[in-house]
């Protein structure tokens, strides 16, 4: 066993694929898939030999090299592209010498960092579409089930008027898709190549620098920029961004769920599955595992978020120190969103109802919260004031008294002159007091069908 | 003279206009316009009777309501739409008692507060693009008067292969440019209507609820989002992000700026004024006080995204604490933003160079940085390996016996073997060595020419 | 009415005694003490005659200068020390022009503005420590009154083993203790002279640079640091920190307040008020008010904590923006966190209890939470896995069946074999299995007693 | 080769005994040497058979358990105790099953993971508090030997009155000495036992728990704080709080060498080593790799701090989410600080100079820097605005001129008036304008040595 390990959490915290993107071998492969298709750009254009791409081509493969010398190297080097492309040359060299000539021309070591990097974030994408729309359907299948389960609502922490668990999860589904939406949206602007060597002006490579340019996002599959960006890096900080509003999404969801699935409340579940959420010393307990992880991934994204937003006044044509501060805290911010994503996926596609607690909780006020439909009902024949002070000397009376606001009002001349038995028992019945919730709930869902 | 004011620094940090938008007379007409136009909408759908319509609007001017009274009032009720509601409704009473049975209704608070904020933003977002679009401009006319004007590239804060000073700026302007795509992306998306009444569903104005939503939105200017938003925050934290980001980019500018502006480099320079960064004890310091601003306001700016996505896992329909978070956090951010934005805007405008010094530092090195054109040009005869050893090795006896490097070549029995004095001089000249600059420059201004 | 103004949530975020120590006058006076101070240690040791002290000193009060035209000046200056000690020598040169010479002698703007700043923190730590004293007797005499009060833990926010109300106030106690420790730790640190004239060597004192410094401290009651530390911050975000800490704490017990305070729960309650915590559209509602500031506070802190760790990095002898990103960070923390300990002082004070709903809910799960005492009971008899497994079984039945744990296991043979019903009784009531509570209530209060 | 690791950064940004303390063997033998410390304290208390311990100890070993598996079951439980204490349970069995049952009594989960995270925190202080107090005293030897070498003052990023490299070195190691200070003075409270059981009332030992309590914490070492502190987190941060001062205090360091290592400036430098900082395509550079580190951990710690202060408000008894939060929080902050702190030994041990450019560059400005001499100096003789006023007179014709100082103002007749020739030499000769730099270095090296 490999004493030095650090992945105690990474299963719980993170999604594994993500992870490999960002493990040293993704890494790696990023920078030489940059430098092997520099390669065959360049001999697409005339400035190296077609003969010298095979070789190296053949040099770049992630897993010829060995992460712990890099790692060393990496020491003196102050970044990871100058050993790599060393190690890849010696490589090179002792298979085909001449070939080694042509190796990284007119790059810099921050050009095979940023477009590696880009290709990394190009495959972290793709997993965050899949799971942001994978994590859509299943929220729109269960808006749609529960649209018309009404629930207390709940604001301040008290209990409000009714809503529907499917508005509630309509809620959290508008957001998720807002968030394909915003990928959808950055992923031309934040993939696009870097290649501008030592400052930035590609004079290395003489008149052939456009054409090679071009040729080399070509080959990736990356989009040409205007310029260079080895300082400005508002690109990624854009991902980030919105990595940490997926973050804070997910949270409120987590947030919502472990709320619900209190003891007090026992609304919602997370699912069940043996031995999960267990406690030690507690055999009957049934932790929210899954929301803390979407809890603890959107308390952990903002500061990250904020070191890339730190990190952006580089200085002049390459950065010291503010560069470096990016490398493990994108990476990061993918991985935990990974994680939280994860964990909603899993949390949404067996969540767990309670309908009788749904229905008991609704009367626990005993009927206060409905006081706003018989207020409205009751303003429009006496007024705003009055009837919102009517009502709150019912509902005082009915808390003093323990009793239920129907018949503190029914009992309640002023109350009885404006509205019958029949009336009362409607405005005191929830599902007479929904709303919009069964349009939201169509319109959230319309909306993510049509993302597809 | 009221002792308890704070703005000190508001004229030098914050820009007035900016400032004005989230003043508290600001709030509250955002508030009172929301009040009005409900009034309007609701009218249009026949909820409430026309006639009341104008006793409500004739109230909703915030120059009618102290905001020191309504802070008080706000320690009771903890958020501001209350008291005001209650205010406005007095002051309508007081002229038309009927008409204040028609206020606020069917809307909470939150409904107020939020699209107060919007209708706030939306004039914020105008600032900013105003901003944007004029610094863009000036940031276009310097970037071509200087794109051929070689400077040092400085990269790791040490001399590399030259840039122009145009280069630079048109990277400066790049950003402002995805600034300007973004906040016209997201425009659209931020800006929507808040409208939900007590938990969101807008229950108190039965069928007429969604007629009202359309003809609100209507009156507003705002679009009508998929639902209510009362705690999926992400629209004001996508907006908080880009702020960040413009503020980051800023950062950038006032650091190379700053930089620049060393005693010890002396290339560039803000625009002087009479008093203008003087130094109480160093009569003659030229402080850079609008880099200052830049980077300080991209200091503070990640902190303040940091909580509006800390703030954004608000509980159930709506939150206590999480949303007030963001009352003050996002209006401050607007403001740094815009401070950032003015001092760039002065900055950029009577920018002041010193063409002589650049070409001297330029020379500081005695020609090592342009090691990289003689290693290139090498490398394609010898190798990149022997030819990049041949260099350094130069280098270092140029270094050692404090010698100009085109000495030293000249001097070099493998060097003169491949290059003759011609090529070496001309490869030693950073006129010929300055790659795409003009193109970077180019490329950039055309992108801001097409956002008109 | 001046229109722009920004003071709506003041008085509901921020405790005004703290807002007036860092108002424009505040800060004024601050520097001004700083000049008048450095005119008496001069004048002590022979540097400037006794004659024009007085004459300073004079014109050393706020109130004499306008906060509006010190911050334009402050546009050109790039800070507040330079325009206001111009100012400051035109008063002093219109009573007694010789004096005028004598003033600010051998300073830099920055030693006023940062001995200023000092003056203000010893003020905002004397109220912090009055605040966190009385908040501090008045957890403690509650937690005494409450020590004994049996109510269900929540772990996950899952019923747990019974506490006791007191044993939860105890715990914020414990907090507000270590925070009183911390700050009489690091006040001596923290409150020190900034002393150090342009580039922080006094050169231009001569040789009574070292007395004088010696004297203005004495004068200011301020420590003498072992040099100037103009960028050297890690004194002020020390104290940044503890805001920081403070927040947090209390951002806690305003969490755990308005769980307790959800409808769900209904156990302990803010106090009550005419019109507090109203809801404009549901007249039962009673919104924990004060803990919304309380976790509005611990949101917003980190940021700021952060923006003040940030801004440690400042170049050379005097910063450019790092230094200005302080200016109204720290002050904002001060107020903040001022605002979160006025709202927690009255919650506390006044706090309410609805004991027969402590009782009720730690019934909520029908014994379940005491399935532990059983456990333990059982594991010292037939084994923790085997006790474990067996009240696990039990606790299984126990929810399946709808019944109460008591019930299952008095009908289990393995149980009944060895508990008999008097012990299984007592094993499920709560107040015989509230452990140490009543020894942390004690401990805390009496670490409490010992910090006056 | 391991395809998923992540070490690429690893040496490079963070110590290697640090990253030890907190692998994943280092996570797991803290857990385990508390569960074998209570296996102990739990004997000598009679709680359980003495003949058990050897069992359990044997047991508690790191390497026998498979952080792999762990990881996974992680999953389930949502935190490393509950698997590791049954994987350890499992273990002990299968020796003696009879021990098994004394294994974990009364305790949390959260106890083993808080007190394990104690045992860690001890070793990370311990290394901190070695390489401090190395740091120290390195700084201490190279600001003593450079206390009389003049250099340019700078501020705003200006040229300012001149100061020594010494006393520039005195800075920093005046914030390391506090920051040895604040070490030592939090170590005793954050380094405490965490004992509750389930809800934290340690009920499950029931009269035994006090006693048990004291003998563990005596057996580990470690303080018995007044009561547990499974949500109460400020100890945590207070720590968090000072590594991220470190770091920003390092920042500073890493800031100003690398200005002073610009190409523009080249007045000190990192220590060269063969490979050191060179460019992939600059033969002649030399990039502060050291500087990098310490300004990239000084731009990611706020980020993180201000993690652990959201992290604050845990919920109740116990957390869910908030407390994930800080798990992978710390220890990342530990390893950044630890490697910046390397960075910082290795610089500051080996750092170059180069007196010569020292020298040059105080000239830059042709004597303007010492401006501030002359003006104080005319000052007591025609009064400060008049002598400020003059001397900035001629800073302007020396400037407008490029001319010297010296020159312009002995050609001054109001100058001539009042200062001979041999006192414009003296007055323009940085070696007379030091002040008390000498004193800082002394006293800051005091401190130092008064910390051994």
């Amino acid at each position: 066993m490999e004493r030095n390990t650090h992945q105690l959490f990474d299963a719980y915290f993170m999604q594994a694929d993500m992870r490999l993107i960002f493990s040293d071998a993704g890494r790696m492969q990023g920078m030489l898939d940059f430098e092997a298709a520099l390669a065959r750009a360049e001999a697409r254009c005339g400035v190296i030999p077609q003969s010298a791409v095979a070789s190296i081509e053949a040099a770049c493969r992630a897993e010829l090299y060995d992460p712990v010398t890099l790692a060393q190297a990496i020491v003196s080097s102050g970044n990871s592209a100058i050993p790599l492309v060393k190690a890849l040359g010696k490589r090179i060299t002792a298979q085909d010498a001449e070939a080694e000539k042509y190796l990284h021309l007119g790059a810099t070591s921050q050009d095979a960092m940023d477009t590696g990097l880009m290709l990394q974030l190009r495959q972290a994408m793709a997993l965050l579409e899949r799971d942001l729309s994978s994590l859509g359907e299943k929220l729109a299948a269960q808006a749609e089930r529960h649209a018309a389960t009404p629930m207390a609502g709940r604001t301040w922490l008290q209990h409000a008027t009714p809503v529907t668990l499917g508005m509630k999860i309509a809620g959290w589904l508008g957001a998720i898709n807002r968030h394909r939406q915003r990928l959808a949206e950055i992923k031309p602007r934040v993939l696009c190549l870097q290649f501008g060597g030592a400052s930035g002006s590609l004079a290395a490579l003489g008149k052939q620098a456009w054409p090679v340019s071009q040729a080399l996002a070509a080959e990736l599959e990356l989009n040409l920029p205007d310029q260079p960006w080895h300082t400005q890096r508002d690109r990624l900080v854009e991902f980030a961004s919105l990595l940490g509003m997926i973050a804070g999404s997910l949270g409120k969801l987590g947030r919502d769920l472990s709320l619900l699935m209190q003891t007090d409340v026992g609304e919602v579940f997370e699912p069940s599955a043996p031995g999960k959420g267990g406690s030690s010393t507690m055999p009957h307990k049934r932790n929210p595992v899954g929301s803390a992880v979407m809890i603890s991934a959107a308390t952990r994204a903002p500061g990250l978020v904020a070191t890339m937003l730190s990190a952006m006044p580089q200085e002049h044509e390459r950065s010291l120190g503010l560069w470096h501060a990016e490398w493990e805290t994108l990476p990061e911010l993918c991985c935990l969103v990974s994680g939280s994503l994860q964990q909603a996926l899993q949390a949404t596609a067996g969540l767990e109802f309670d309908a009788d607690r749904m229905a008991g909780n609704l009367e626990q006020t005993r009927g206060l919260v409905l006081a706003e439909a018989v207020s409205i009902a009751l303003a429009q024949r006496i007024g705003r004031d009055a009837a919102h002070h009517l009502v709150e000397q019912c509902c005082k009376r009915a808390v003093a008294d323990g009793r239920h606001l129907r018949g503190v009002l029914g009992e309640t001349a002023e109350v009885r002159q404006e509205l019958t038995d029949a009336e009362l028992d409607r405005l005191l019945d929830p599902v007479f007091y929904l709303g919009e919730a069964q349009r939201w709930v169509e319109r959230a869902v319309a909306e993510h069908r049509s993302l597809y």
